[in-house]
């Protein structure tokens, strides 16, 4: 089953959020840059119990401008109000009659946890570009502090896709002892030239819209046409040829309504795949700060499994967890190609890694959409 | 043999053209969209000597940001200095001591022939946005007027790559008794919805440039950041995956001085990858009209060889002249599997269609670089 559910309708779930969510607040990060970086508070949602060996945590971890919202208890069939509905729930994958699903948002985020958008202590401004460069460890290590502060002993499960899933890689990396079970989807050992270029693309959109104004912009006030060029690009990355072709091709625009970034489209009559993506900037505008994009985009570029050990298989015989990587047939950001290799690297060093496909023509977002075929490959990792 | 060389090396030769470069004006153009648009002056170059039939003449087409300097008969051999140089001269393919060479400027563009930069006599200003959408069918009808004016009874051939494959194709169709032979390189019967995006995209960030002044801007003072990134998201669209890894990876910059267009690059030391993007901007910007850019690239877009036929099989039964099809294997913006699905339509609808693929990992630009593979597939359209 496929809906036509994207990222950001996911997301719109933000406005559901305050009451489930919980903060935990504490005053000090020693970064992976450098140096020191506090206070942190971390915003998440849990489902289920923890039970008395303090060992049935899972903790799921979301992508680039998702947020802590994987699930909602009360509308769990509704895809667009929570970004992994489908798969958790009593009787689902991430069962919550059976494990305490933790799911926070991300360090530099914008929903709840300390980012470029918070207000710095010191100075009762927002950080904006004073905030520090961060990176997947220092996301790993705020989540870690989070599970303990939650008094889990050991998680059962770490499991994220794209960023969310360099975040699991890590995970099991950096803290073997911690998890025992690891699933990476849509990730590979560290971004591809072509995926950093097309970040940066999207990076520079922001940096030169005037209304960024060196990233002390007034919220409502921000880049809003630079923040909707980069989702542009960035949708385009997520989907296929493949994908694109089936859902738009050539055909004329269905939504007329959508405002372009820069509202001029006068070129001549726009195709269905223009409108659809003007649409796509104009939603997450609304719901996204152009800093946290900046910054959450380059702790992706950034990300290295390998960096600090003498090699990637130094890196990856640290694992101690089973690991499953799911990869998609036609995603070209994180390609499947890269996935497998990572698979078959990681069970060289020793670890217990499985390697799973979807056949999608979705591309990256399959891991948004595939329902039935994300359900399958997990089951892999019970095997 | 593949020389590092790129699209805006190729057109820095713009500073060679003005003493080769011939300009024949005309009073009006029927345009594809309805009315009529004049006058119109056409920027070419030609090599070689027209013979007593008159039927010995080559036309070449030039890329999106190309001009009529495809050759240049001082450095034959400098790639930076003229686009098609290693292809073009005595003894090569395109034979200059046997054949009549001409090249144009593309209508539209910003070398010599009319675009939204020349005057509009009517009013004394620049055109800008009041210049006329074009299409390829436009390009095409302003190069048979010339080739009318210079006496050309018979093309021999038509050839180009990208955009000026969609102009050799449109030739075959639109004027099947006018040429002989025809060479279509990485050019499809349509761009894919992919590739509109990536279109629109990058049209977007000139747009929402407020230097873009609704198109009104003074030359040396138009939106340099809007289509710096403009042109940073095209060259990835002009490369691959695997092209760009085996050129950057993840290395760190070597050039440190290009200037991206936000001027903004402090999250962290950059990869190489993105000094080379910042440069390609900065060069681009010093040499191409931004207005241009759109019409050009919107030109791209719209092309649709069954526009007007009651089908893709009427179109293309109409070609009369022999065509070689090039494909390349890493094309992500012309996938080879629709140049070779093309070419497998117009012999299906009649016509001799011969189908090449290069086998690069230079994506889209394989067609400026890969000289040998080149050479040896148009041969293929003498047998």
């Amino acid at each position: 089953m496929v809906t036509q559910l994207d990222h950001e309708d996911v997301a719109s779930a933000h406005t559901n959020l305050s009451n489930q969510l919980h903060r935990y607040t504490f005053d000090t990060l020693p970064l992976h840059s450098g140096g020191q970086f506090g206070p942190i508070t971390v915003a998440y949602e849990t489902w289920g119990k923890l039970n008395a060996n303090a060992d049935n945590a899972v903790l799921i971890t979301h992508a680039l401008t998702g947020n802590s919202h994987a699930h909602d208890a009360e509308n769990p069939d509704d895809t667009k109000v929570a970004w992994w509905n489908p798969l958790i729930g009593p009787g689902r994958f991430f069962d919550t009659s059976r494990y305490y699903i933790i799911c926070s948002n991300v360090l530099g985020g914008c929903y709840g946890t300390t980012g470029p958008s918070s207000i710095d202590p010191n100075t009762g401004q927002t950080y904006g570009m004073r905030f520090p460069v961060i990176t997947i460890r220092d996301m790993v290590e705020t989540q870690r502090r989070l599970i303990e502060y939650l008094g889990v002993s050991r998680l059962h499960m770490v499991a994220g896709g794209s960023i969310g899933g360099q975040q699991a890689l890590e995970w099991a990396v950096a803290y073997p002892e911690l998890v025992e079970n690891v699933i990476v989807v849509a990730a590979t050992a560290a971004l591809t030239a072509q995926a950093i270029a097309f970040s940066e693309v999207q990076r520079q959109a922001i940096l030169s819209d005037p209304r960024w104004q060196n990233g002390d912009y007034v919220t409502g006030q921000g880049p809003d046409a630079g923040l909707s060029i980069a989702r542009m690009l960035a949708m385009i990355t997520y989907q296929s040829e493949e994908g694109m072709e089936l859902r738009f091709a050539r055909q004329p625009a269905r939504n007329q309504n959508a405002a372009s970034p820069s509202g001029f489209t006068d070129l001549s009559e726009r195709f269905d795949v223009e409108g659809y993506l003007y649409y796509q900037g104009q939603t997450l505008v609304k719901r996204f700060d152009a800093n946290s994009y900046l910054y959450i985009s380059r702790a992706m570029d950034l990300y290295d499994v390998s960096e600090g050990y003498p090699s990637i298989e130094d890196a990856l015989s640290r694992i101690r967890s089973k690991v499953l990587f799911i990869g998609i047939r036609s995603d070209f950001l994180f390609p499947a190609a890269r996935v497998r290799w990572l698979a078959d690297r990681a069970r060289a060093a020793g670890s217990t890694a499985i390697y799973a496909e979807l056949d999608s023509p979705h591309g990256h977002d399959a891991f948004l959409k595939e329902w039935k075929q994300m359900t399958d490959a997990l089951n892999l990792v019970k095997e």
